[in-house]
């Protein structure tokens, strides 16, 4: 039996999804609530790993067991029991065994939040970046353009990474702006048939540098055409990236 | 010379702003700072008190200091080197000895945060109450009406307050929603000339009693008249209510 699980968490004091040595990864912490709610040692296939730090409102994960009475959409309330409070499953349901929620993902999409403010605002450090000036909505809308469609990556891309291709498709790049209390807030909304490492951050930097006239048009296709990581901004934070959403054909 | 600060802090860790024993509050880590950094113990007196677990954009203070070179517009980077980064001083300045942060405080606005879900969102835990079910915005806005005006708020205070009057009066209850992937948020935004203690987060709970039709303007009414606590719906968690803003005749 294939159980689908969407999964929301604040990666803040996480090291990542992933599980790894010597750290607290948000994988770690629910095959343990699985072990701790079924018995069971059961790994666990996410769409794909998210840094450390980055949160999550719609992650999704596989994961296959046998002899298990609890119905999908249970799982929910039968594991969040046993997981800490800034981790959290929020919907389950069944497939079957040619689901993979990693390779059968098509689209994900990632918001990343600025806010604008020359000094720090404790309430909305947790899940945003903070920049002393960024351009006019039109500037980063426009700039925004620049990335949707297929191009290589490769210069968004962490250097070390091992992946067969640097090329993906970026549907759209949405920027929506609020007013608060505390100033102005910035939403990216970056969606794709797949990401690469710190891909989302670069691409969010890059843009800031596009919107401002720091850079130009012409770097950003240089960038796309040589893969030199140099002609592109700052990698930002990690603290200001969620994964929002994986679509799947079927069921998102 | 008496010094102004305006002050932003995220409550999660804090057992209020009043310094207390054998808790750690905002107003203890401001008056360390000030220390710290200017070498004198001087307590702060501030626009009133915020409750154990509640947050602040705007909470403003005063203190005097004499033999200081310091200018009132540089205290903020003199005293955020000493101050943990859930608390912030994001402005400062001079004023003359008949201004009193408490005292000369003329209106306060509030937001109380709830978002809509049958399950806990990680993301949103921190800043925002969960409710299951809400009522439509129409009807949210239309009962918020019912607390504008001068009214005997005795019902919404927590008892053993011993204020000298408990009618105050509230100049505007504005609802705001939005749509986010993780369904909807509620914005509750109180502004009054001034707030018992447990005011905003019983004024919450009561809205959405009415706005539900669970209880009615007749039982609200009766709580003006009576004074009684359990005629009013639950008082709201802490970790939705923030401290916006307080305005002041001269510079808010």
């Amino acid at each position: 039996m294939r159980y689908v699980l969407k999964i929301a968490y604040d990666g803040t004091d996480y090291a990542g999804w992933q599980c790894q040595k010597n750290a607290v990864t948000v994988q770690e912490k629910l095959e343990e609530a699985i072990f701790s709610a079924l018995g069971q040692n059961i790994r666990v296939t996410a769409s794909g790993r998210t840094d450390a730090g980055v949160h999550a409102a719609g992650q999704v994960c596989h994961f296959d067991a046998e002899n298990i009475t609890v119905p999908p959409e249970k799982m929910p309330d039968c594991l969040n029991r046993f997981l800490p409070p800034d981790v959290r499953v929020t919907d389950g349901w069944g497939a079957d065994e040619t689901f993979d929620a990693n390779r059968s993902a098509k689209r994900k999409t990632y918001c990343y939040s600025l806010y604008v403010s020359l000094r720090e605002m404790p309430l909305k450090e947790r899940y945003a970046a903070r920049v002393e000036t960024a351009p006019d909505l039109e500037k980063l809308q426009a700039a925004a353009k620049l990335f949707e469609g297929e191009h290589d990556f490769k210069a968004f891309c962490a250097s070390g990474s091992s992946v067969k291709t640097t090329v993906r498709t970026v549907y759209e790049v949405k920027v929506e702006e609020a007013q608060t209390y505390g100033g102005r807030d910035l939403k990216i909304y970056v969606t794709g048939n797949g990401f690469l490492y710190n891909m989302v951050r670069t691409l969010t930097g890059e843009l800031l540098e596009l919107a401002s006239g720091r850079r130009t048009e012409e770097s950003l296709l240089q960038a796309y055409a040589t893969g030199k990581r140099e002609l592109l901004g700052k990698t930002m934070p990690a603290k200001g990236l969620t994964l929002l959403q994986v679509e799947y054909q079927t069921k998102n």
